[in-house]
């Protein structure tokens, strides 16, 4: 345990927005707004980048008020940024840091943004500069090593999972092939959310394909033909990450983007849904096949939270706030569920390290063998934080007798 | 006035489902239980392709508990069909309707449904089948003649609303520019709702672009370069239906060049968008550059159903039984709104033939000269439909000072 450290805060938030991030952030300002060796309560614009920049506001000057409806407002309120810092820019930021008698620093984001504090804390190291260094975890991906699940995920998971039951009932009304492109780079957890969709024993998604095995075209064709001939229609949900056998991205030939960490760019694009509607239309000779890709809409869609998933993003923030002003000097914030039927969570800090760069996927138990569907352990996993979703009434359709 | 008419009833849904589509449903249903004249309330499996197979259901027998769910459920929840019925049809129609003795025919849908509903109530008075025939509107589209809106549309226009709401703080966030690509063919209705999201002076949709003007790739570049010029970021909301001056739709010219390549082949979900986004990344030479576009999600979301519009739905659903059984022998139910400040409306049968064939489109008081944005009068005319959107809270952002 380290001594008291006085001065002041800066928090920040980083890649991919989520519907639950201002919760996190929230959480840590109202949190280090309690504490006297915390001063000044400082944002920084975009993440890193407004260190960078010296582009800080004073999140102290925020009213409640304003602070509980960013809280509830999707997206990221200090706006984001997808980058990595060279060793130069670590300098620099320690330099600003020490300008400004930055002594706390919290970051909200995925391992990206895990990996990111990891360098800024362990080149701290190496300069001498004595702070509190901390990650806050968030991502809709659901694939931050250490955790249960992520705050974001839950929303999202939501968010998927009304946009499939609405689009099953449409594909009911008029029949054939729908396939949804779902995000998830590596993980396949946003797109297995679909399955939460079914209520009624017909119900699709009746073909989940998620990017942990590999995704084969002929195996695909042949899975919609199954469906097709026995309901007359099939909903299929797809990762936007399915690779072959080669490990070679289905929709990669479409990409050229890369971001600074090395990430590929798959969402934004209907590329993918395109092709595999095209294989279906081309080899079943079926004529009403329709591809949708959700995007966007996914991480940013507001009204929509798990509310269980908000609590912990309100939760996770408070969490490292308390830590660095009890002595612990850094980590990230990991959220674990208890063993048993009820669902609880406790918090814990991890190392950095453990969080940054890598990531994990689907555990092989929630993938059923066929590849093509997930299991009712994922199901068990998934609902608590999710939450309850909207009832779906349908007609019991008694048969009008027919008349010779 | 005809006289009292006994006999069964037969309702049916047709063309695209939309969120409330079986407000109307449920509201014909409960009001035709009512009345004596009406002996068998039967429905018909995906519209009259349930006629002509004589699939039909009989929705005396649904509980009220059951009809409420799925009321609150969107898509047509006794399916629905895209199908002109021929002159040959027609006639197997009424010798179905005769052996099942249906005097009571109604036909829930757009203005395709409406023109089925006119040739077979035309067909009927060539072979002197008695009957009361009547259209219920629905759509998300809004152009039907007659109606001041239609149901189906508010609902659609909030998600759109809010859809384009969480994108803006998504691109806020991540700043570049953003390419959402929405429903309506002809009308630019739905697109333009998307104006509903701004709450902020710098809110996005930025640019609006609907199928009611010309589109010009020189003018939409320039448009863009102009935005981000002034706030390093652009989201761009426009119609699938938008065509040049010569009346060619864009997407298309993005199939033709994709052939001329011979790469994949591309059928359209995400081509339009795509190569909108190609245009600004190539001729602007801004990387971050992403397009999304919402798909069937506009018109099956669940959940998310504007109040007015479902209150209005199920009333439709209601006036027409009411106007059936009250003798009037045919006719489509008409939103009228009422002229003033406060939002009042009443509804009025209007003529099949009324609503049948041409549809109507944005008003040129609708959109502004610039042809890149919706006036105030659009705004007054679609508020009261959509009803209240998602609190957006946002941080003052008091700044720092820097420190030298």
């Amino acid at each position: 345990m380290a001594s008291i450290l006085r001065g002041n805060m800066l928090i920040a938030q980083s890649g991919g927005p989520s519907m639950v991030i201002n919760q996190s952030l929230v959480g840590a300002v109202l949190e280090a707004r309690k504490h006297k060796e915390i001063k000044g309560v400082y944002g920084s614009l975009h993440g890193i980048k407004g260190v960078l920049e010296e582009k800080m506001v004073d999140l102290r000057k925020e009213s409640v008020a304003t602070l509980e409806a960013v809280a509830a407002t999707p997206s990221s309120a200090l706006g984001s940024v997808r980058k990595k810092p060279t060793p130069g820019e670590c300098v620099k930021i320690f330099g600003i840091m020490l300008k400004y008698n930055i002594r706390y620093f919290f970051y909200i984001g995925g391992n990206d943004s895990a990996e990111t504090t990891h360098i800024i804390n362990e080149d701290a190291k190496t300069v001498n500069y004595e702070f509190r260094c901390f990650h806050i975890p968030k991502t809709i991906d659901n694939d931050l090593l250490e955790n249960d699940h992520t705050p974001g995920f839950g929303s999202a998971a939501k968010f998927v999972a009304c946009a499939v039951m609405g689009d099953n009932l449409d594909n009911r009304a008029l029949p054939g092939v729908k396939i949804d492109v779902v995000m998830g780079r590596h993980a396949g957890f946003l797109t297995a959310a679909s399955a939460l969709a079914r209520v009624y024993p017909d119900d699709g998604p009746h073909l989940i394909y998620c990017p942990e095995r590999p995704f084969s075209i002929k195996r695909f064709v042949a899975d919609v033909k199954r469906v097709t001939d026995k309901l007359g229609r099939c909903v299929v949900v797809v990762s936007e990450g399915i690779t072959d056998a080669d490990g070679l991205p289905i929709a990669s030939k479409f990409i050229r983007e890369t971001d600074s960490h090395g990430n590929v760019q798959l969402s934004g694009s209907g590329a993918l849904g395109d092709l595999l509607a095209n294989e279906i239309k081309e080899q079943l000779k079926i004529s009403r096949v329709r591809a949708d890709t959700f995007g966007y809409l996914q991480r940013s869609f507001p009204s929509l939270v798990s509310e269980v998933d908000a609590r912990e993003a309100r939760a996770v923030g408070i969490k490292a706030v308390h830590c660095a002003v009890s002595g612990d000097t850094d980590g990230s914030i990991a959220i674990r569920r208890k063993p048993g039927i009820k669902y609880q969570v406790y918090l814990e800090r991890v190392p950095l390290k453990n969080v940054a760069k890598e990531t994990r996927s689907m555990p092989a138990t929630f993938i059923t063998k066929t590849g093509n569907d997930v299991t009712p352990a994922f199901l068990n996993y998934i609902r608590p934080i999710v939450g309850p979703l909207p009832e779906i009434g349908r007609l019991q359709r008694f048969k009008v007798s027919r008349i010779r």
